[in-house]
This record gives C-alpha cells, structure tokens and sequence, in this order.
C-alpha cells in the first residue's frame, strides 16, 4: 500500500470523491464502486485519496480493508476521514479515533469545528475544550505514525465570526503536529477574493501549512480553490467531477488543468493530464452519472464549434478559437452539425466523415435543409454521427442507402404472475430478394426487437453478428405532456473496433428505438463494407 | 418597446441567452421560444436583452420584427447584435449595418475584431482599416439614434499578444462614442487573477466604461465576471444558465445573486431575486433542456442535505449550515432520503410528510433498512416522495396501502403499413370485490397503459378523472449494457393542486413505467382521502 509518488511532497492534490464527493444526491456507492474510483484516481496520479469514514458504517470499513489488499497503489496514499476525539474523554480511548487507526491508512484527516457557534451549538462543548480535543487527536495520531491532516470546518464563515478563535484552531493544530491545516468553505458561500484575503491573513499569522477545500455554491469553487493557491495554500481538495453534496465540491480536474497548463505547475505524474478526459468518464460511468456535457476541459461539448462565423475561421487555424489544444486534455475538437451550422461546417463534417462534397453548393444546400427539417422533428446529429453520415450519403447518392426493407414489426409486453415479464417482438422484412420473418424474446421490449432484427438479417449478413449495442439513451422532448411526448432514443453500437451513434423520433419509445437500430444495423453493415442492394 | 427600468444606467445586467447562448450544442430555438424567453427574461428584471443577429438568419430578423410588436417590455431593452462594417465599404452602405437598424432595436452590439492576428487571419484586413471600420461603425449607429455597445472579441488574448492594439481598439470605440465597450474572453481560457489585472490596466490607460463577457472554458466564468466588476467593469454579459458555445457562458444567475446577496449591490428590480429558480427552470423547459440539479442558487439540489452528521444539526439551526436562506433566490431547503441518511434524515423527512414516526427507533431502523435495500436495486427515492411517503406507510401500518390488485397487464406496439403505430394495453385488476378487465389505445404503450388502468379504476373511484400525467423521464441504470440495462422510470402526477412523483425500477420501460403508474394513482387516491381497501 506503499506509493511511490514522483512528486515531491511540496503540492498536494488531494482527492476526496469517495468521502465527500459521495454526499452528492444521487450517488450511491458500493465497495467495489469505491475500490473502481479508486484505481482510476490513482491512475491519474493525485497525491491523495480519501476513502471514507471507516468505523462510520460497514461499506467503508471493508472499503480500507479491501483498497489495502486488493489495490498497489502507485501514485496515491489512502486517507481515512474522521473526526477528533469526542468532548471529555481521551483520544486514544475514543473508539472513532481508535477506527482511524485500525483502517490502516497511512494518512488522517479530521474533520475539526473551527467557527464558534458550531462548536456551542452543534458539538455543545465550550471553545476551550475543543482546542484540546484537536491538539490531543493530533499528537496522539502523530505519536502513532500516521500524517495528519486538518479540515477546519466551516473555517471562512468561522473567521468573519471570531478570527481569532477560527485561527486559535489553525495554531492548535499545527503546533500538535498537523501536517496541513485545510481550510474548509463548508457552506460555500465564499467569493475569490475573500478566500485569498483570508488564506493570506492566516499564512501570515500562523505560519501554518495550508490547505483549501472549497464548495460550489457560489458558482466560484475552482476559482476559490485557484484564489487560495495565490494566496499561498500548498494543498487542494477536490472532487472528480466536481461530485458533492448541495452543487459539488471544487472539481479536480478545471483545478489540476488549470494549474498545470495555465500556472505551469506540475501537480501530475509527466504525461498524465492527458489521460484527464478518459478517467472522468469512467469515474462518471462508475457513479452511474451521466458524463456532463458541458464540463471544463473534459466534456463532449468542450472543443464542439457549432456557430457558422467561427466554422469557416476555424479552417485557417484552429488555434485561434480554442484555449488549450484539447489533446493535452485527452480531448478533442468536434465541428458540430445543426442549422445554426453553415456550409463551411457541413463541408468540414464531410470530410471529418470522409464524404467528399467536391464544393458541390446545391448538394451542400440540400444536406443544410434536410437537417432542419429533421431537426425541427426532434432529432439531433449533434450526437448522432452514423445517422448524420447516413443522411449525408442519401442525399449525395440520391435516396437512403438500403440493406433490407421492413415489411413489419410488433413488440408485445406482459407481466407474468411471478412479476416476470414476457417480451417478445416480431419482424418480418426482406432482404437481397428473400422474405424473412423472424421472432424472438428479450428482457425488454427493445432488446426482443433487436435480437429478432439480428435473428432475421444474420441468415443474409453473417457480418452482423459482432455487433453489439453499447449505450442506449431516452430523452423525453416535451417534458409537460406526460407520456404524450415526442420520444428520441440514441444508441451507441460497437462492432469490436468502434463505436456508432444513431438515433430514432418517434411518439413513442419503441418505435424511436426501432428507427435507431434500423440504423445502427445499416450503418454497422456499410462499416464492414458490405455493398448495399440496388 | 421602450423600457421603464426602475434601476439607473450605473450597472448593466446584459443578458444574451437568445445570441450567444443559443450556440450551445443541443439547443435549436424557434421564433416562438425566442419570444417566450424574452418575456421570462424580461420578468426576471435584466436591463438588456440581446435577441440575435437581424439580417444573418430569417429567424433572427422575424424575432425582432415580432418582439417590437409582440412584448410590452417592463425592465429591459432589446438589443440587435451585428459586426462593424466590411472592410473597404462605408458603415451606411453595408446591408448589415443598415438590418441592424432597420431591426428597430434601441441598442445595437457590434462585435469587432482586437486580436492582431484574428484581423489579418480571420478579417483579412489592415489593422488600421480595422480600426476605422470599429470608429466609422460607432459615429453611424450613434448619429442615428441607438445606444452602441461594442464587444471586443478575443480581448484578453489579443491583449496578451499585442496589448497596444487590443487598447487601441477600445480607444477607438470609445472616441467614437460607445456607451460600453465590453472585454471578451472569447477562447475562455482565462483566470481571475488575470482578468481583474488586464481590465484594471485597460481601464486606467483608456478612461472607457468597460464591460466583460466571459466563457466558461476554465469553469471560472462567473468568478472572471465578478473579477472585472472588482476591477471596475460595470456591465456584465451573461447567459440564463450559462448556455453557450463549448462549456458556455458566465451563468447570469449566480453572478446577479453574487452581486446582490454577496456584494450588497441592487442590479434587479426590488423583489425580483426571488424569482430567479422559477425563471431559470422555465427557460430550461422553453430551451427544452433539464434544469441542472447542481446549479448554484437554483439548482434543485443546491440546498439538499443528504449527510446524516449534517442531518441532525440542521435540527439546532438550519443557518448554519447554509450560506444564504434559500428564500431569498426563491428555492427551498430539501432533507434528501438516503440510505447515507441516518435516522435524523428519516424522522424529519417524515416530519415533513406529515406521518409521525413517534421517535419509533425499531420503526426508523426498518425504514433505513427497506430504503437501503430498494436503493440497491435501482430505486431513488430523492426524487420520488410520493412513492417514499408509500413506503413509509407501508412500514407504518404493517402492510402497503392497496386500492386495487393488479391481476395481470399487457401492451402491445405494432407499426402501421403507413409508418403510423398501434399501441394497446389490456389491464385486468380487482377494486373492491369486482373484477375489471379494460383496454385502451394511447400514442405510446406507456400511454396506453395508463389510460386502461384509468379507464379500468375510474368505474369504482370516479376521483381519478382529475389526474393526469405531467411528467415523465426514463433513466438508464447500466448504460454499457444495452438494452439489457435496468431501466428506472420516474412520473411526475397532478390533480390539479399539486403534483407527486413516483418511481418504479425493472428490467425493462415498460414495466417500469407500470409500477411509477401504480403508485402514482394509489398516491392520488391516498391524497383524495379515499380509505384504503382491508
């Protein structure tokens, strides 16, 4: 369990995901969730994760017995979250305290009050007795081996309340040993510019080491995080994602871009912010979230050029409209298709697909009106690249590109009395001359049309059976109608080598899905380079 | 269309959610929407409203013929954006200059060129002509009348390149006589620190009154904005929930709540903050994308606590634990049931729902337990309190509430030769000793479904006639399994007064959406005050 950092000791990046990330609403994380998180951390070389509170509830008790065993770290130090010891007792008899211990971590964080009235209402002890509840854990973890870390709860809001009881706290901790004292802007409530005139003060007067962990409410928690860092703080904590409870926590990926590419700093193993685009997916695919689009640096939409002014700009060089080069990241430039996009955008994703358009202004015309049109509809080639290829490839050779005609499909759902469904479809089509009608059953709706679709064309294109559907989305497109709405389904399929999305509008959600795959299969079947039929 | 502000000229909120916003990926907005957000726009209270480029697109220009007629604007002033004149022309005889006046608009905001290089590679012109085609385009639209704001695009990093001319250009525009020439972070790329620095040193050197307009691209947006308000900026370019190009643009409502709750500064008409969740999930459902949960300030989680350590302070005084009343940006405190919420969670959630749990620890203890256990199947029940305040009585009372026993169910989707599809659903259930088979059509098999479970209970509870569902959303739980996810379904139901969501998790849509169905008409009756069959 012993990590071997490259990096000195003088900047931490500090992870706390699967602690405090994890109060995020819709998080819910189980052990294995926790040990994934953690390995892709680790890969992307922070200094520090935080695991959670062991002693606090099983999952994270077995969390430190297992990332201990099962995990070789090779960049990061685990961290077990705590509390110091309770009000009139001692910290090597406190049972929590003791938990910190037995978790194995080499390194401690507790969790300290350091604003007044928390101390008075919410711990109901006096001021006194918590500066001796944290100069005592401190030395006592201290005296045990471990490094210790200080998160001054509620530390900024405690600071404009009585500065010198908050930084009585700072002095307590850092004279018993604390290796960092972290200020925590647990309410997030803090602007940049206070944070950086408070960590300034406090630096001066303690002498401490600081750190900053910064909350999002004010829309301002990577800013703050950056603030506290001008002002002298040698330690972030930080979330992937910006994953926390209320808004989130300062995202530590906006935080380490930052610091690497616009401060020069090297926060990071060499190499490894390139990597920053793959592990916030996965680490959003583990939580079971939704990658955010529009994040900082690695979201889908964050070198998307949509507008038709920059489109043509952008092909004199594409360095004049982006901030970074989004391969530093791990990302990459996209041309976006829609009918705010021009000509020059339609011409650009021609080639990016490899359908020349030869400077055709009639065809390019025609392509621009047909995505309105369908746009208009409800669909989007934004997202849906092996649909928009397909349009385009109907237009330039005059009608769709066709592999098989569907004559008709139906999909039954029914519950059994064990609260099993049955779901069953049937699809009859025809492909190369031949009538074919196939059925088959599946554990949903979709999934049953879409196995009765690969039973039926397999027996004529034996090349379909790698496919293999990876993603599948529903988007409800009129919120207000209740289930009278217009449905878009997107579905991403792989066929080994590489992934497609295609997508389906329809009044309801079968029939998108079936639009969908109909695609998909035709695309997968042009992919293997399959001659379509006449 | 002219504007009765009751705020002075000192401090522009400019909003440009119908321009720049618009660029966001995902976002196509018609004529209708555009009119429908500047009517919320111009409720929320901003001083302009930057409807889009007249003359650039036919949309554009019919939502400034009908915005003119349309909307008796209260607080803000409609604003036409352009660019100044081509080069080698003069400003009266360029088309689009004279569209931005024939758009009727009071203000007009021309877009020019500050980065050296972007002028000679993207203008393909002369620095000088550059400047003349900036002075020439001001003196013509300030002659005829309309306020002029000028948006210097690629500022800071044409600042960086050649600071002379980036000054040059605001020095231009400012002689000229531009009420505002507005700095722009075009590429994002910039940080607070050097924001507030570049906008002090242009501001002292030109004398100009100067604006900002920054990108998200560092997830620093908002706090750029405030930095060169710091600085001395004092008109602020923003977008209703930072919609905009790549990442997007600074977030209007965290910098005008920052501006009045952080800075004491009055930038709305009295009152009016209040209204900022309602408008920014209104405009999200014009713009046909899902508020952001984890939006600072109105973000349906912003003010959720979820941490049982949080949970049972939150008891002692709620204002501890939040840095602003919730109140005052019209959103509410939420107590978030998880299985991470301890017993305090459940005894306040329960509190809020109004059934007494008695402090019943054995009680408590099965719910945490029935919650945990659900959760890990799928089910949420953050977001789904009507199913949750089922559960909960069910654990109350020994036993769930039942109206009606469901016998079987079963949807059919089947496509049309002409493209159109059928979708039947036949439910057979018992209500009080009778047995009910009925069937009906809907345009979708979840809407068939509903309106034979209605059709079948309406006969022996006529108070069903009023519900109707308002929303409906579907969600992936395993999106790297295909179609052989876990689906979760949440439905949102009104009966007019209020509305309930419930949730249902199973292998497939379908009968997913059944048990959503099933509780949400069991919790209308229970909210009808029906008594529950023994």
């Amino acid at each position: 369990m012993t990590a071997t950092s490259d990096l000195d000791d003088s900047f931490h990046v500090f992870d706390t995901t699967l602690r405090d990330g994890a109060q995020r609403e819709g998080i819910n994380l189980t052990v294995a969730d926790k040990l994934a998180i953690a390995r892709h951390l680790d890969d992307f070389g922070v200094g520090f994760i935080e695991g959670g509170w062991p002693g606090a509830n099983p999952r994270d008790t077995e969390f430190f017995a297992r990332a201990g065993q099962e995990i070789d770290f090779r960049h990061a130090q685990l961290v077990a979250f705590g509390s110091t010891r309770r009000a009139g007792t001692t910290a090597d008899q406190d049972p929590q305290v003791r938990a910190l211990l037995e978790s194995g971590a080499p390194v401690i964080t507790l969790v300290a009050k350091s604003h007044d009235r928390h101390v008075e209402l919410a711990l109901r002890t006096t001021l006194d007795e918590n500066l001796a509840m944290v100069g005592d854990t401190v030395s006592f973890l201290k005296e045990q081996g471990r490094r210790v870390f200080i998160d001054c709860e509620h530390f900024f809001d405690g600071y404009r309340a009585n500065p010198e009881y908050a930084k009585a706290v700072v002095r307590t901790a850092s004279e018993a040993g604390a290796d960092v004292v972290v200020l925590c802007d647990t309410n997030g409530g803090m602007l940049p510019a206070q944070i950086q005139a408070v960590v300034s003060t406090v630096l001066a007067d303690t002498g401490a080491r600081l750190g900053i962990h910064a909350q999002d409410d004010t829309g301002c928690a990577v800013a703050n995080t950056l603030a506290a860092v001008d002002a002298g703080a040698t330690h972030v904590q930080c979330t992937a994602n910006g994953y926390g409870e209320r808004v989130g926590n300062a995202n530590l990926f906006p935080v380490v871009a930052a610091l690497e590419l616009k401060y020069g700093k090297q926060v990071l193993p060499e190499g490894h912010l390139q990597e920053m685009t793959r592990i916030s997916h996965a680490i959003a695919e583990v939580v079971n979230l939704t990658p955010s689009t529009h994040q900082p640096y690695v979201g889908l939409s964050a070198f998307a050029h949509k507008a038709g002014l920059h489109a043509s700009a952008i092909k004199v060089d594409p360095d004049l409209y982006q901030h970074i080069d989004p391969e530093q990241v791990g990302n990459t430039m996209r041309m976006l298709v829609s009918d705010m996009a021009g000509r020059a955008s339609i011409e650009l994703k021609g080639k990016e697909l490899g359908v020349d358009l030869g400077g055709d202004r009639e065809l390019v015309g025609r392509v621009v009106e047909r995505v309105k049109e369908r746009e208009l509809k409800g669909y989007t080639y934004e997202a849906a690249d092996a649909s928009f290829e397909l349009l385009l490839r109907a237009e330039v050779q005059g009608g769709p590109l066709s592999y098989f005609e569907v004559e008709s499909w139906r999909a039954i759902v029914e519950d059994r009395p064990d609260g099993s469904h049955a779901n069953e479809a049937t699809v009859k089509l025809w492909a190369k001359g031949e009538r074919i009608v196939a059925t088959a059953e599946g554990n949903g709706p979709v999934n049953a049309l879409d196995r009765s679709l690969r039973v039926g064309l397999e027996k004529i294109y034996p090349q379909l059976a790698k496919l293999e559907l990876v993603d599948y989305k529903v988007r409800i497109l009129e919120g207000k109608h209740g289930t009278n709405s217009t449905t878009r389904v997107l579905i991403s399929t792989s066929d080994g080598t590489g992934e497609w999305s295609t997508v389906g509008v329809a009044d309801n959600v079968i029939a998108a899905s079936w639009q969908a795959l109909e695609d998909a299969y035709t695309y997968g079947l042009l992919r293997a380079g399959v001659a379509p039929a006449e």
